[in-house]
Parts: structure tokens; sequence; C-alpha cells
């Protein structure tokens, strides 16, 4: 008999004291764009990615020599080398680099989860990896959901209904977590025109003000990446298992 | 023109403090059981609710010679007159009376929104008499959710869609908000068996594990009462307009 392992969502970072828990492995997912955009970085090679929560720290690390991407509200810091959009990190630019990175929302959300079992970093780009480790390992999952300053939002929601939705179905998972099946019935929702239910959201609209908005079809691209983001002695390397 | 007025919808206490304007009005939604407790409570001729946060301090009202109605996790206190169910809110117990309330989730909500422009209580029973109050008042709209325990709930998140849905079709306001497009969502889904929905929820869960899922059809429910109880001078009483 499988003893199944439990699936919670949690739909802010506000929130995530009540889902903590030292044995549970926490995604972390931030699709408009942090962690998107880690993944891509991964993809292309990246060495490592070392997540700090403030510009201050951002500002050390630039000025003794690392390469920087820094954002806030979306718009990139004059100091860093490079903000938020996947299309930053290309191979020219990352391959075998450590890079620095502090957002809005993303980034916080990873030191958050710190006290847990283990911390991965969840996007489109790498889900069908994700979803295998997860399946192999003998944790609870929390799907932490970084949002936008606090307050809930739909495509990070989107992302995590159709992960727990791939996890349930493999038989080795299961939930009495209201926000998963919120989660869940969303992506039923959205699933067939995700690109049309995007429209509406506020991150989109935000984006789109500010010219940014270029990269949200690449967001929602599946298994262009078989690399799971892990974190490790503060900061990201590739999962090898 | 019309100046179309705003809603969002809080998943959480927790999260409020994200949403509080002291220019809005606060919906405060605990649809099992606390608000639909409240407004069977007024339709049956409740004069006054005094909601309060601790069980002590209902402790302390209990000792002066007022009925209490007080519980924890969906039980009554040992000390109480009775519970949070809406069935214990008999015309014959609570006519013409002054009723001192504390329950896990709902109670504290209603403190939480003190600072804002009007507090007003909502449940499925009390529905278009509350859209029609806050269509006809000029304020934006938080739709709080009291959840369970901070965490998001799905039978709150449901009455807030159809809310929406509702002051939305009346022409009187709009939304950028992500979790008031979700919410409207979810009740999409679930509209057209609401009582199918709600059989997979914690709290349906929670109630018949103790006995207590004999109010949930009652509390799903529309339009049994045209009394909108809003919050005046630390009390609930019924809104004159």
């Amino acid at each position: 008999m499988i003893v199944k392992k439990g699936i919670d969502v949690c739909f802010s970072p506000a929130l995530y004291d009540k889902f903590h828990n030292k044995e549970s492995i926490v995604v972390i997912v931030d699709i408009l764009r942090a962690t998107s955009a880690i993944c891509t970085a991964f993809m292309n090679g990246v060495k490592t990615i070392i997540p700090v929560e403030t510009l201050e720290e951002a500002k050390k690390y630039k000025s003794k020599g690392y390469l920087v991407a820094a954002e806030r509200d979306g718009i990139i810091k004059s100091f860093a080398d490079f903000g938020n959009s996947p299309f930053n990190f290309t191979k020219e630019k990352v391959a075998g680099k450590v890079i620095v990175y502090s957002t809005t929302n993303g980034t916080r959300s990873i030191h958050m989860a710190k006290k847990s079992c283990k911390i991965v970093i969840g996007s489109y780009l790498n889900i069908d990896a994700l979803s295998d480790c997860l399946v192999n390992e003998n944790h609870n999952i929390v799907i932490l959901c970084a949002g936008w300053k606090d307050k809930f939002n739909l495509e990070d929601t989107l992302f995590a209904g159709c992960l727990a939705d791939k996890l349930l179905h493999s038989g080795h998972f299961e939930t009495i977590c209201d926000s998963t099946y919120a989660a869940m019935d969303l992506w039923s929702v959205a699933k067939n025109d995700l690109m049309g239910y995007i429209e509406k959201t506020a991150q989109r609209n935000r984006l789109k003000k500010n010219n940014l908005d270029d990269v949200i079809d690449f967001c929602h691209r599946t298994n262009l990446s078989d690399i799971v983001p892990v974190w490790h002695k503060n900061r990201l390397i590739r999962l090898v298992n």
C-alpha cells in the first residue's frame, strides 16, 4: 500500500506560517517572473544563484564584482546588471556564472521557507521534472505562491493548481486543503485558454504598463528544462538526484 | 456617467491589513456558521448582538446575566447558553433579546474591520438585501472571508464570488482584484451543484465529524431575510435605511 503524501497550497507569503512544517518540501512559485527567470538561468547553464532579500545586500555583492539581477515592482534597479525578465538570463550572459538575485516577491518567499526540509523552484518551464522529483521524495508538499506584496495572485495559483493536479494524478498524493482544491478548479477553468485567462490578471496589466509583458507567453511554456533548482547552503543550485 | 465602485475580496483575516481602507465598507462572511447564525438571529427578531473576541469577555457578560452564544472549533463552550448553529437562534429564544456572541473565526473578523467606514454581515440568507444596500452606498467594498484560523476556505470564497457577481452585474461596480476574479470563477464552477461542491470542503468535514453538519443546507438557502445586520457602537443592529 502506498502511504500518500499531502499537498497544501499557500496563497501568500503572509499565510506561510500556517503551513510551515520542517518536514515538508516547499515549492516556490513566482511565475511572472522570478521563478520562471531562475529556471531559465539554470536551463542556460548558470552555476549558482544567490537569492538575497534586500537591495542593500544585492548592492554589496555588486561592489564585490558579482553579476547582480535586481528589480522592484518589475523595474530593474539602476545598479544591477539585469532585471527580472527571463530573456535577460541568456547563455551568453549566465553560463558558468554565479548570479545574485533580488526581486519584489520571489526571493523573499525563498527566504521564508528556509526552515523547511527542502526548497525547490517551480515554473511551467520545468514542471514535469519538478513533479517527478516530488513524486520520488517521501515528504508532504507545500506549494508557496509568492503572490504580489502578500496578496493572492492568479498566475501563481494556476500553476499551483496545475502542479497539484499532476501530483494527485500520480497516485502518490492526497489533499484535504481547500486552497489546493480552489487552485485545481481555477486551473480547470483556465487551462484550455491560459493566455486568454491571464489577460485579466493584475500582474499582466502591471507588466503591460511597463512594456514588460513580452515574457508572459514564454513563462507559460512547459518543459523547456529538466532542471530543478534547489536551495543548498544559502544558494540555489541544480538538483542532482 | 456612473462612477463605478471597487470590489476586493480578502481571503483571510491575516491578509486584511493589505485591503483595509477607512473609506471602504467591509462585508464579513463566515458562512459555516457565524454570519449565517447572525442573520438567522436578526430574522428571528434579536434586538442586538454584541460580538466579543475572547471567551473571557463572553464569560464576563454571562456573569452579568446576558444570553451568551460561544463556541470554539465548532463546539459550544460549557458556560454558554448556545453555540454557533443557526438552529439555536429561534424566535422563542432570541426575539427582543440582546445576545453576546464569540466564535472561532467570525467575531474576530468583525473586530478587525472596526476602523472601516461601515461593517455589514453577509450570508446567503440575506444576500439580495445586502447587495441592494451595497449598490445604494457610495463606497468601495471589501468582502472579508473569515476563513478557518487564518487559512483560506472554500465556502466563504464561494459566497464572496456570488456576491461580487451580483454587484458587478448591477453595473455600479468594477474590479481589478485577482482574488475577486478567483472567487467569481470558483462560484461559476460550484453554483449549479453547490451542495455537491461543498462536500469536499474542510469545514463540511469538520462539522460532520462533530455531527454539526445539519446546518449546511440551511446556510446556503437564499433570501430568507431582508435584514442587513450592521456594526454600530460596538454591537450589531438591524440596518435602517
